[in-house]
């Protein structure tokens, strides 16, 4: 048979005809010894062999192996009941691909001699004889992507050898029951088969039987359902299911091959940034049975609790079930704890092994176990995923426990995982109208209205909604809308369910196995308490909890923990960045200090103006007519941004506090439509047409790159001249209190060093005029944003006035790329989709492009002035990567907003850290 | 008296009381001699001395001497009679204001000395003595500013030196006209008065004494009005005039420093991109005057004709007058040739000196001489003023002449005048109402509203009105509404008057003289014929032939002369720059290969959109809801596109056509109003509410920054291959015709290599898929336009697909500047007035800012690819400052608008002889 032939050149998916004839192929258990060809290939090593207490392979090769196949080696040299079996290298699903999508020459042979190991270290044979051994074919590539992976259990059953199983399990319902299994986990995975038809065949079967669960069913129904698949198969593939086992094996391996470059994996990595992988690995093992009555299990468990980090043993099991039960969420799985009174063996052998696992690896471990009729079979580890908060009290601890340094702990939480830590939680005390409570798979709070479909997650998010999606349970395909989603809210499954895991990887919130909802996907609704939810309502949940909420539930100020402060006070001790706030009010000023921010690195002054009372001032120094009339509009603001300051540099008392003069255009603030036209021009006394002239005057055709900024200081120096001397008289005035303020007075959007020598000069006199008067003595800095491309080129010229500089990361980027911040949706999906732009240039700094300015302003700003100050104040300022690109450029600091103060600080720890490595 | 104290400290402009008494300085002829210093000072030589055959200065010393001075020297040493004087250097004036605006020290000793060598080479004596010697004090920088200039006569004259003056001239009359003049002037140029007061008494006198001209005044008279106006002077300076001649030359002296630095003065250099200068020279001269009598004269001539170029003796003359008389245009003088016959000696002189001067400058002279009493002399000679018409053929003659060698013919040429020459002219057929003829003061063909004042100028102009300046005479104070206008007319003065002089240098064009024109300035109106003419009303001058039409006279194409075509001939040879032209149609594509451009850089195919019936499919393009219905209506454009470009493609043979696919966004192109949104619905067959939910959802916050360029070749990509389907198809068609066709394609907006990648892959495939079809082989080049920083800073990258580069520079200008072009209005005037910027950077390439993009670009576009092509087609291509980077910076051709082609072929011919000349 062709499957057979070593020196086969394609091996098609779909068998041709004359190999896959029935009355031939069903009783085949033909031999591969008599036409296998050598074992051993020349070139590289392609497989790997694992069992029988040693392997080939180990936990550092996962590069080579995949984590999946590196993990299974590493168990097997530590002596765990590992099932014996082998990797086949990521390096030949590239080899798969490279030519053209056909098994490798050689390869076969090569997984022939390595099913003959398996075979003599079990003491059975592949695919006959009297001990038939069945394998599993798993992909598993370097980077786990949870929910990505192709399986195939129980190849090798056929007719013969389930008979065999039967006879020498004593379990002929369980051979059944495997192989029903197999055809249909074939057709979905080899085939791309649509398996409803499986599933509706088997609701049938139980109706017509009149029984509730597959377990009743007997073992005359399940031949039937077996004659049944195979017919299902038969008429969707085009032809008969394959009983040859090797022509399974070979169908399988190439599937997970395939598998590889699906549209679903493609997307998977896009949305984690996976890259630079050749390939997935595929695992072959030996087969174990967790469903081979009461005293065999199946289970998933973790070293330490992934969601709180408490160092207990965490997990879940079933009894008398497959693997695939737990993870894919159809039963709801029982604690791992009370595993211990069931079968107490294996569970002591499993804690042992945990113990093992943790301490060789020195991180939490993500454990699949069988138990085989009371013997514990290890079938994966690996580091385990973790919440935020997990993640940051594993690390504190471990460095207790004398398991880990500081700065590894350090590395080991990813600093935009603390997002999830430092956004708002439910209201303790907010009236919440709870619905139903499920499991708390994934913490957070999240509002969104009600959609049943991944597809309408994104549809709607894309029209600018939030959503949360609710699902009877999640898949694969639901990756997309998962994604899009506030929250993800399952009525089946449990905390190792599709959901949870993914959600978890996500930092999104979860409720996974809420049974008190019913989910009716089809009519986009679902019963949950009393209430009826239809599509588009309005709910929350709570993954900490496990509540789901009716409404849309207030939410207040994270708390955060004991764990969190130590780790933070390591971070700033391992930094070398400062890491400063952008923040307008003394409240928000509190909570970025609060946060360990060092200081403010952006205060916008404009930020101050939409206060009702204000406005109204505003918009009179705005529609004045004469340089007088403005005076008047703005002598009646100084005393009032005066006081904001005061407040502000109260708040920050001895720490540097960078106000931005005026920066948005002037018609951000005036009125628009014709009723507040009529309200302004009654209250300044002007007509109500000369309002509408003047604001009709002040429209741009592209007002990013208009009338703004250090230009609206050209026009209107009185205008810089108030906010200079509100400023001053601030500073002036704490200071007369003995109170430590550091003010910096900062000139934005100077694109030439004209601009800024005109302003800075005038800011000069005004400030000495007010310390003068105030009998003060106190240094106030005076220097500019650098957002402007030819600021960056001419920055030797502009250091000359300015005693610091800023990068606006936001406008460098719109001006470098072009790109129109609030015009982007019409193109940058496209440009992150087709893979035009690695990355949102607005989320993380373009490091090739924009990043090239910075590097020109930092080392032209510094060769005419030694000491000059620089920081990042754009949004950048709160992205990991951007921080790293920050800290290698040599600047003193970042600003971001004060919720990402502390992913600031760790990143800044991380980028000192990784640099000192790299040196 | 403080004026003689050599040690004086601060020279005040207002003499203090105690040194004006009356009795004492009316009757005073002090001698300095008593009091003066030593006439030696230490440190770098101040004053030079020239008159009696010889000179201290030479021609080549204007930075030291300014032109007026440096000229006066070099006349004296060739031998012309040139009255004695002396020359304070251009430093001194520095000095002068580095003191705080106050005589340096040293410095009188030294003019004192000066007017003794003056008094030895005459035989007189200044301010006293039988022959009282009077001098002239004038200002001259080095940079000619054509009425700019200072000048104070008969400095030296009192009631005693006039009785001396009258006595040996024999002309009593003379001696008190010429105390009038001087007391009148000095109270304008010395101490700044309102001379209206003074004006107005001779205008009464005359009344009174019931006669016309000036000259029809009795002695009598003549000293009763030098009483009027002495008193005049001292009611309104609070000082009596002062009588000392040495405190008169002193004044004049500080005056002609202060002058410098009037706002005028300042203006008048900004309008003139004046730069570098450290100050004004004085000169002071022995006066001669051309106001004694029928055998003396005045005027102002020239070599050759300044207006046309032709080799002919070009000039006017006034019998009996004083210098100032003629330029002033208050009274219109007579041509030059007519003095042969009256003053038939010093015409022969005349001609002789002219002659000696235009061979030893090598260039055309622009002259004034005095006759006093038949005998000639010279008082200025400067490089003649002229129009580019008269340059050019001045320029090509003198090498015909052996006076030039082509390439400094060449550099004799401003590249920009050019444009005077290229663009249109009054249709010779159109109808024309002419009102009246003034003469051709300066050529051009211009229409506009009529004004009546400078400042209405400027106001109209900033309304965005054109408009004309019509004026009796214009003065310096009129500058910057000559400038705001598109044409001058004044009803007096002659072809050197000021408005004359004034508007050729601006290449404006002017009609002087318009003595059929009554103009009335306060009532803003004017009568010519038989039309009443009132502000705003539409009129238009031709410079070429003085006339003065009704209404907006319609313009053709200019026709070019073959001195023109001889230079550009020379040009063509001196340059390495290629030069194309941007030309959307086979008429624009004819007309720029007649200008001698060598391809085209720019066809903007969108322009192509918008003939009426190709809208309706392109409409129907944009409101299309998918692929397929786009598809449609694309297959109707593709036919119309490809006839477009053949028809180019056809008209540009042999040369290359660089031609960029679709640009600006979308929403340019959708129908706005409801009407037309309506029609469109009922044309497409869509919904009017569709067709305004497609507009609304296409309109931008930023325009220039959003969904526009090769944004829309990725998110539409079947535009692009139609577009990229058409131009291959039309190449193809016309290579089978054996016409040589050299496409280029060019993809806009690129910012990131893998945008180009993208559509440089479809695009090659298509064009390959065309040729084939075709079966022709061509070469089509596919490149990209560099208009986004991130583009040039990554340009080795973007090298890698790209064939050429082209550069966008108004593009790239704003996005560097971030300035929007729609909007800087608001403040590019302020910045622009207050120098912030030096040049408004869309019409003058930013060479230290964008500059740096540009070359950062070429350097790392050539280091990956050898030959990379590269130009510009901006509309800097057509600036001569911005050619001359691109020679310098290494770019094969610069392209701009078919008009400019020959301004950029001089300018290229330019920057490679100068940077020839660098090396």
């Amino acid at each position: 048979m062709a499957a057979k032939r070593p020196s086969q050149k394609k091996a098609s998916a779909k068998p041709e005809k004359k190999n896959a004839k029935r009355a031939a192929g069903r009783r085949a258990t033909t031999s591969r010894r008599k036409t296998a060809g050598p074992a051993k290939a020349r070139g590289p090593k392609r497989i790997w062999f694992f069992g029988g207490g040693a392997a080939e392979g180990r936990a550092d090769m996962k590069e080579a192996l995949g984590g999946k196949g590196a993990n299974l080696a590493e168990m097997a040299r530590l002596g765990l009941p590992v099932p014996p079996g082998f990797t086949i290298g990521t390096a030949v699903c590239a080899e798969y691909w490279s030519g053209g999508g056909s098994l490798p020459k050689g390869l076969w042979p090569q997984i022939c001699a390595n099913v003959r190991r398996m075979e003599k270290t079990l003491g059975g044979a592949f695919g006959g004889g009297e001990s038939p051994i069945l394998v599993s074919v798993r992909s598993g590539a370097a980077v786990s992507m949870p929910g990505m992976m192709e399986t195939v259990l129980n190849v090798g059953l056929n007719d013969v050898t389930r008979e065999a199983l039967a006879k020498k399990s004593g379990n002929r319902r369980m051979a059944l029951d495997s192989q029903r299994r197999l055809i249909q986990m074939f057709a979905r995975v080899v085939l791309d088969l649509d398996i409803r038809e499986y599933e509706y065949a088997l609701e049938s079967l139980k109706h017509r039987k009149g029984v509730w669960e597959d377990t009743e069913l007997t073992e005359a129904d399940l031949e039937e359902l077996v004659e049944t698949y195979r017919e299902i198969f038969e008429s969707r593939a085009g032809h008969e299911f394959p009983e040859d086992p090797w022509e399974q094996l070979r169908m399988a391996v190439e599937a997970v091959f395939r598998s590889w470059n699906c549209d679903r994996a493609i997307r998977y990595r896009d949305l984690n940034r996976i890259s630079g992988l050749v390939g997935t690995a595929v695992n072959v093992q030996a087969m174990v049975f967790g469903n081979m009555g009461k005293t065999s299990a199946t289970g998933v468990c973790f070293t330490r609790d992934p969601s709180t980090g408490r160092n207990v043993f965490y997990g879940e099991f079933l009894l008398n079930a497959q693997g695939e039960d737990v993870v894919a969420g159809i039963r709801t799985p029982r604690p791992i704890a009370q595993m211990k009174r069931v079968l107490p063996k294996p569970y002591a052998d499993l804690v042992r092994a945990k113990d093992l696992l943790e301490g060789h690896y020195g991180d939490v471990q993500d454990m699949e176990f069988t138990v085989q009729e009371g013997q514990l079979f290890m079938l994966q580890t690996r580091t385990g995923k973790r919440t935020a908060g997990a993640a940051i009290r594993i690390a504190v601890e471990m460095v207790h426990e004398g398991r880990l340094k500081k700065r590894d702990a350090l590395l080991r939480v990813e600093p935009h995982t603390l997002d999830q830590l430092l956004h708002p939680t439910f209201e303790k005390k907010a009236a919440k109208n709870i619905l139903a409570r499920g499991l708390p798979a994934s913490p957070g709070a999240a509002s969104g209205r009600a959609v049943f479909s991944a597809d309408e997650a994104e549809d709607w998010v894309a029209r600018g909604e939030s959503v949360i999606l609710c699902r009877d349970e999640t898949s694969p395909e639901d990756i997309g809308g998962m994604y899009a989603a506030n929250g993800i809210l399952t009525s089946r499954g449990g905390m190792t369910s599709h959901a949870a895991v993914v959600a978890r990887g996500m930092g999104k919130c979860c409720v996974a196995g809420c049974s008190g909802t019913e989910i009716d996907v089809n009519a986009r609704r679902m019963r949950a308490g009393n209430e009826e939810i239809v599509e588009g309502d309005w709910i929350s949940l709570d993954g900490s909890t496990g509540d789901v909420m009716l409404g849309r539930v207030p939410t207040e100020r994270p708390r955060l923990s004991k764990h969190f402060n130590e780790l933070m006070g390591w971070a700033d001790e391992a930094r070398r960045l400062k890491v400063r706030a952008n923040a307008e009010t003394p409240h928000d000023a509190k909570v970025a200090r609060g946060f360990g921010a060092e200081g403010i690195g952006l205060c916008r002054t404009e930020h101050m103006f939409f206060d009702e009372e204000r406005i109204a001032i505003v918009r009179e120094m705005i529609l004045a007519d004469t340089a007088d009339a403005r005076e008047t509009a703005l002598a009646k603001l100084l005393p009032v941004q005066q006081q904001d300051f005061e407040a502000i540099f109260r708040a920050m008392k001895g720490l540097p506090v960078t106000v931005r003069l005026l920066d948005p255009p002037l018609h951000e603030f005036v009125p628009l439509t014709a009723e507040s036209q009529a309200t302004t021009a009654a209250a300044i006394g002007i007509s109500e047409e000369a309002v509408k002239r003047r604001v009709e005057a002040l429209r741009e055709m592209n007002p990013m790159m208009g009338h703004r900024g250090c230009r609206l200081g050209i026009s209107y120096p009185e205008i810089y001249d108030m906010q200079v001397r509100a400023i001053a008289r601030a500073a002036a005035r704490c200071a007369k209190r003995k109170l430590d303020v550091r003010p910096e007075i900062m000139i934005p959007l100077v694109g030439h060093v004209n601009e800024l020598a005109l302003l800075e000069a005038r800011a000069r006199r005004i400030v000495r005029e007010e310390l003068q008067a105030a009998d003060v003595k106190l240094k106030v800095l005076i220097g500019t944003m650098i957002e402007i491309p030819r600021a960056a080129l001419t920055a030797d010229e502009i250091a000359t006035k300015a005693e610091f500089f800023s990068f606006g990361t936001n406008d460098l980027t719109q001006l470098t790329f072009g790109f129109s911040r609030d015009d982007t949706n019409a193109f940058l999906p496209d440009y992150l989709a087709q893979k035009i732009l690695p990355e949102d240039p607005f989320q993380s700094l373009d490091q090739s492009g924009v990043g090239q300015l910075v590097e020109i302003a930092i080392e032209r700003g510094r060769s005419v002035r030694k000491g000059l100050k620089i920081g990042i104040c754009g949004e950048h300022g709160g992205d990991p990567a951007s921080v790293d690109f920050c800290h290698r450029v040599g600047m003193d600091y970042v600003s971001c907003s004060p919720f990402r103060v502390p992913i600031a600080r760790l990143a800044a720890a991380h980028a000192a850290i990784l640099a000192r490595r790299r040196r």
